[in-house]
């Protein structure tokens, strides 16, 4: 079964957090910026928490519990009062690349205790449940064709047996919650636009369990982008933030207008705001600007998707 | 110089209102479902007036004041309380191939006082001035190729005079405003991803002027669909609201993702809200489902696009 943290809801019921991306570069491309600005937004909505959604440490993840670049790439950039607060992580295929047991260390959480980053779990806050899963196993090319890099699969082979598992696992975790909103994390696309758009592996093996469970979002990284993806079919809303610090400029392919509700090629990120009848979505870029708005209602009150 | 209508806002300086477009088909094709939902919406909304974005009367327009399809499209059908309101209309193609004078005759607003149907005219409502412009002139297709349609061209021709003075009387109009918000309203798409996509003459003699004069918005018929592009250039937001009828299921085109912000192929229609510092954009679906919403900022509170 998948470990499960709980986050308390506000008094009011709500629950507000922001989510960012594809960040872990001691502060150039313009991290510091994004995190400065992470740090007012934050204060405005006063969250709750932060998901990252992987790609933490580049290039090549971290290489000991006690590397310096988990000060130099978090702890020492997201530094603002209103960012210390839980930070649920998962890992992306940069950090495979570095020493996984490092990032999933209890030892960081000694040194930043907002540090908390498991492969894959669960965190209940009442009225949302969020459901982040381990992406970068199930994408083949890192086991066909790793080319001149070397990912530490150290827990996952055999390989079969680990997704198989872990989706078992997420469709059952999925299907006993009561939460009002079902939202996933994972640091690979499975709608997207971007540079790398859809990932094959995840929509086979893992869309036909989110669309059974109705989940509401997918929130994912990897494209160094903002972006919002509707699907017609299932109403899954795909929503891409990773761009915590450097973005892929005009980088970006032809998509359904149907389902395209925005994209943007710069850094920024992201907050979510739920409470028991609306959840509410925001992107902001670099410099803290709104660029885009979504929201959906629920239960008798009609979903406006 | 542009006539111009005063439109005053709610005591608190607000202003509401709804935008359809592609309407007149007798009740058929949904016309009547999507009327019932915008007589809910408005209600909801206390609109101050309404929108039309042309194309009132299918096929042809109207053959005199006296058409019964004035009442069979229009007066018995948008018959809900919140809709009887100031209506202010602009010409579609279809308008044109009927008998113009009939859509632009006070006649018809003793039938019926809400109608309001100038060529190009200017409304203003202190926060916002909406500026009305006649397009089906601009289109060279209807001179070159009329196929078998018979356009009335009175009062248009000499054609280049009429467009001529009607730029200049836009370019001066949109210059002397001072209002907080600038709308531009056409029957023609400037963008657009459905079936007719952009019309290269108000592209070339009709944007830049918008562009120049920083225009927040351009709202559309013609494309019987409902559809939001954002402008990267220029920072205008270009709004279809054509669902007032027949609408065209899956006739759609590729479009920038980045420029893309809602596409529905169906029908429906728009509301608009503004206040001093604020503009908010929703459009609904035929059953008043919310699709899309987006609104903006101004004067010196960021503006979030």
């Amino acid at each position: 079964e998948l470990p499960r943290f709980v986050q308390p809801p506000e008094p009011d019921g709500s629950l507000s957090f922001l989510v960012v991306g594809d960040w872990g570069r001691r502060g150039s491309y313009n991290q510091s910026q994004v995190a400065l600005q992470m740090g007012k937004i934050g204060k405005d909505l006063n969250i709750d928490f932060l998901i990252s959604t992987g790609d933490n440490f580049y290039d090549d993840g971290i290489i000991s519990p006690y590397d310096s670049q988990f000060q130099d790439s978090f702890t020492n950039i997201y530094t603002a009062t209103s960012l210390q607060k839980p930070w649920y992580n998962v890992l992306g295929n940069h950090d495979y690349r570095g020493n996984v047991y490092a990032q999933l260390s209890p030892i960081l959480r000694d040194l930043d205790c907002r540090w908390i980053c498991l492969r894959s779990y669960v965190v209940n806050a009442e009225i949302v449940d969020i459901f982040f899963v381990d992406t970068t196993p199930f994408v083949d090319r890192y086991f066909d064709e790793p080319k001149d890099h070397v990912y530490d699969w150290r827990g996952v082979l055999p390989r079969n047996k680990y997704l198989n598992s872990l989706l078992t696992d997420v469709d059952v975790a999925l299907q006993e919650s009561m939460a009002k909103w079902k939202i996933v994390v994972g640091h690979h696309t499975i709608k997207s636009a971007g540079h790398h758009g859809n990932t094959i592996e995840l929509e086979k093996q893992l869309l036909p369990i989110l669309e059974a469970n109705e989940v509401d979002l997918y929130i994912n990284g990897h494209d160094h982008c903002l972006e919002h993806i509707s699907s017609i079919n299932s109403g899954i809303q795909f929503m891409t933030s990773g761009g915590g610090s450097k973005a892929w400029k005009g980088d970006v392919n032809d998509w359904n207008p149907q389902e395209m509700r925005f994209y943007y090629d710069g850094q920024g990120f992201m907050s979510v705001y739920t409470s028991e009848a609306e959840l509410r979505v925001v992107f902001y870029d670099g410099l803290g600007h709104v660029l885009h708005r979504w929201s959906t209602l629920k239960n008798g009150v009609y979903s406006d998707i």
